[in-house]
């Protein structure tokens, strides 16, 4: 048996200012850094030693697990960053104000891109500095794996290349396994492990700052879960 | 050609309070953070960029590593922690002030346990909570690797351990390879891709924040070497 524990960063600076994230690397606000070590502290207090720790290429969550494993004294425990584990792509809407994007598609639309499952947003063009394509940081990906704005289930579907090759086996090899990331690679692993339907992962808000612990067994059957 | 980079940490706790440390895991001072940083933007500066970090399993140069990154812009990089790139162990010294050292027993004595290359110094019983074997992250390591204290000649064995295994095959996959570790490894690897004498590495000093480029080609000769 291991423990699996989803963690979202908290406070980036653009939450901060109610803008859409995404692939954006915006850095955690103070608030954010507060919240990474409460983390830390409470799954220090649960007693949660050793294992390894998954998270993205964007440095919200990057920071959150390395302030975490400071505070539990486990800085010097494998950290695997993986670009799937990345939060949703919000193509053409990244960057902009929430307030403003309603006003310009209106509320009911903007709701949709932001509840739905498989509705893209409005997509981004390859000329775009917006477009992943002309960050170096993701050179390895090839053209089809470079998204210009993805639907929930887009995320779901390259989250599930890292659950597979990268996660079930540390769970396999690891007593406890620490993911750091983002509100909607979060949704999805807790999709695939919980084995809910898209008209469930859509309602489901994982909270930030808060370990939610998943106790598997050796074929990822989720035995309990909870919140820390 | 790739380009080996070494950095040594910069001012620790105990630095501060002039003792024996070792592999004691304590903390960058706030002046070590600010080196840390001043190292990232001077490696920025030079332009380096992408590749792959290297570390030890002790804070000091973990923290060093990720603050030189994030102030490149390189949080999503590889960081790999291993053991063999630890401080040389202090044995019965750790912990202990230097000055108090001296005076107990003598300045000779002292000056051969620091400026020597093959003398270990007092050794530490098994029973000793300094002994790594009480810590659970050196759990992995077989009773022959865990030290009781180290000449620099056993420092440079073990250190020679991950220059053959990882750190040549990244310089071989990599452009820029970042080594974030500790005065006495760092001389064990300078002293391997320098050939140095014993004679010649122990009168080597590395300073601290100032990252040291090496020029390697393909068999790792080095071209050329500077700080920056």
């Amino acid at each position: 048996m291991s423990k699996i524990i989803l963690l979202r960063h908290g406070q980036s600076q653009w939450n901060l200012e109610n803008r859409f994230t995404g692939w954006t690397d915006v850095e955690l606000s103070d608030k954010g850094r507060e919240e990474a070590a409460a983390a830390g502290q409470a799954m220090k207090r649960a007693g949660l030693r050793s294992g390894v720790c998954f998270t993205s290429y964007l440095r919200r969550a990057i920071h959150t697990g390395q302030i975490a494993l400071a505070e539990m004294g486990l800085d010097w425990i494998p950290m695997v960053k993986d670009w799937h584990l990345n939060e949703r792509h919000y193509g053409a809407l990244q960057g902009l104000n929430k307030a403003e994007t309603a006003r310009e598609y209106g509320e009911e639309q903007v709701k949709i891109w932001r509840r739905s499952y498989d509705v893209r947003p409005p997509q981004l063009k390859d000329e775009d500095p917006r477009f992943p394509g002309h960050d170096a940081k993701y050179d390895l990906l090839s053209l089809a794996e470079l998204p210009h704005g993805e639907s929930l289930e887009d995320t779901i579907g390259r989250v599930r290349a890292c659950w597979e090759e990268l996660i079930v086996p540390a769970a396999h090899r690891n007593e406890v396994v620490l993911i750091a990331a983002h509100g909607n690679s979060l949704r999805a692993l807790a999709m695939l492990m919980l084995h809910l339907t898209p008209e469930q992962i859509v309602s489901v808000e994982i909270p930030t700052g808060k370990p939610w612990v998943f106790d598997v067994d050796e074929r990822m059957n989720v035995l309990s879960e909870r919140y820390i």
